[in-house]
């Protein structure tokens, strides 16, 4: 009876509806009420002639039936469901309840989906929330926590995951698929002779986020100290929606640059050649920073209009100065077994030069997606319900 | 003396430049002429002390110099290059007469590196552009000739390629990575008694994108057919962006909501639930067509507020009544050996119904990245330089 795999409270159901010229005004028991439009009534009609029955995806075609196709009928069932029969055609519909209201759009009656985020500096107690990487994966109820606090924060750290070299993998494993890259599966930060990538040397790397250079930047990113015993390398980390928003405050002409000019990134490799060109903060249609886009030496040579070339300078430079502001960057320390996940559109990262003649500085990483966290979460917290 | 792997000519030479203020005019041999901020070029210096040598990244970090560093002397070398001396610090830097000239991004002189892209319908001859599969796979003559193809329709075809299981995922390996997602690394596109997607029943499909549910639609998808002996299942295939554009001419309203109003997107399974809100249309900054998101069945129910329901249905019906039309639409039949690739984010495609009970229709599937097939355009037009 409902169009999904979710299950939808019957309480408190139904008690009054009636149609209102294109929309049907509904009222439940405990006196809330919503307006539904008859075309998107008629279009999420949940029963099996429109849905198929085990795939719970629509076999009803929007443009099979006429534009205007009123409700001829609407009634409200005995158990306090919504009942309506539609005029051409006079196909029948009955709508859940639950499932109406969980989809309601109407006003203060509308129902918001979206998560809870927090921005965060150095001045946040206790970053980056910490978790027990064996019992994460070993328990259902760690992992949701833990997966709503990736959520939130866009940064955790879990420890004492085991040292092997697919422990990241498996971790990662738990939310969803892993995202392969020219890097591999699973990819190596170490001190190389023949490094293909800054990360792969000893030098600092100033805050950035991995594969800027990509269309579609990793949304995650799980880092995971196998081995530490260099002078240095301590990693700074950044919010970049915080530093976004500050920017946003302090600087609104540079704020509104770095959300208008694209700047040109590019790797540089003998095997692959990506490049892409992006504003180096995103917002959504609220205005909100959904993306930033930042890594000093992953920026190709600028190729905007001509007067665009030092406001766009001027502005990045803003930027990559709040970077380095202390009472921004949290700086965290990786000792063998922590893993670090963080949202690699949102975190920046970057570490301080070591020395790597005296020992081994080892993290194994691998990317994932944004929406294969979410989907994980939907998923861990429908089997609670 | 150049910040990446490319080559590039040496003439025409520069033969004149001097500092005007904020920039360097630069002269070439050939009379051309273009200006290059100080900071750019700086910015941009290709010294093995700004550049390191084995990755070909900046080492160089922006704001580790003062944002006003003028130039302190400008000259040529003698054998064409372009020489500055920086005010603060006194570094020197060597910008070579073709790399500055590649790129040039003052008016006129400006170097355009758009591709290439021409849509397509009904009426267009030798849709889809066909190639040798084993030809593709064993020269990169060929390989090159198809990508372009690919990269300028949205859609190509190859045929007589191996009947084996692994072959798509061989084709698709040619370009770059092949994207994992929900329904694996390879997949299987035949009727099936237990089906988690539309797509594994012998139904129709009404024309749309796969996994327009995602925050990231595959940019490329590949579709091998390895047996077809059923009555119907014929493909039917669109160009998204002329549809897009034919929108746009005919029904501007429609097309401003289907570029403005998101679209609430999601899939119904069992182990995932991955939801996304896009707008069926998304423009790039010049306002051309970047990317469609359609699918009949992949939509969830409408979120947006009241006033922009109805005018969000009849937009999208009026989209999805163009995906109907002959004129537009290329019919494509498979036979076994043949291979559809195509930009999963532009070519809308769907298939008429068909009938499982005589024979079987088994087609085998991946997903691969856009950037991945620009950045094997790159390498193989680099090999050939």
């Amino acid at each position: 009876m409902t169009p999904d795999f979710e299950r939808y409270p019957t309480e408190p159901g139904v008690v009054a509806a009636r149609s209102a010229g294109r929309w049907v005004d509904v009222e439940w028991v405990d006196g809330r009420s919503g307006r539904f439009h008859h075309v998107w009534l008629r279009d999420n009609c949940p029963c099996l002639c429109c849905v198929h029955d085990i795939t719970k995806e629509q076999t009803f075609e929007l443009i099979s039936e006429p534009a205007d196709n009123p409700a001829r009928s609407v009634t409200v069932s005995t158990d306090g469901h919504l009942d309506v029969e539609w005029t051409v055609g006079g196909h029948r519909s009955r709508y859940h309840a639950g499932w109406l209201r969980a989809h309601c759009y109407d006003g203060s009656a509308r129902v918001r989906h979206d998560a809870a985020r927090s921005t965060w500096d150095a001045s946040t107690p206790g970053m980056p929330p910490t978790f027990d990487g064996p019992a994460v994966m070993s328990d259902d109820d760690e992992l949701l926590e833990w997966l709503v606090a990736l959520r939130t924060f866009g940064i955790t750290r879990l420890r004492d995951v085991p040292l092997d070299l697919d422990a990241v993998g498996r971790v990662a494993g738990r939310i969803g698929i892993v995202r392969e890259t020219n890097f591999g599966v699973l990819w190596d930060v170490r001190s190389e002779p023949d490094p293909v990538t800054n990360a792969n040397t000893a030098l600092a790397l100033p805050p950035h986020v991995d594969l800027a250079t990509r269309e579609y930047q990793p949304g995650l990113q799980f880092l995971h100290c196998i081995e530490n015993e260099v002078p240095g390398g301590r990693g700074m980390y950044l919010d970049g929606f915080r530093v976004a928003e500050i920017l946003r405050q302090e600087h609104p002409h540079h704020f509104e640059i770095l959300t208008r000019v694209p700047w040109q990134w590019a790797n540089r490799s003998k095997v692959s050649d990506y490049r892409w060109a992006s504003t180096p903060i995103v917002l959504d249609r609220h205005g909100a920073v959904a993306e930033v886009r930042v890594g000093n030496w992953l920026r190709a040579p600028l190729d905007v209009d001509f007067d665009d070339v030092e406001p766009a300078y001027d502005a990045f430079r803003a930027l990559f100065e709040l970077t380095y502001r202390a009472d921004l960057a949290v700086p965290i320390s990786f000792r063998p077994g922590d893993l670090l996940a963080f949202d690699n559109r949102r975190v920046l990262h970057g570490r301080e030069a070591f020395t790597d003649t005296t020992g081994t500085r080892f993290l194994r990483g691998c990317y994932g997606e944004r929406d294969e966290l979410h989907s994980r979460i939907r998923i861990l917290e429908r089997a609670r319900r």
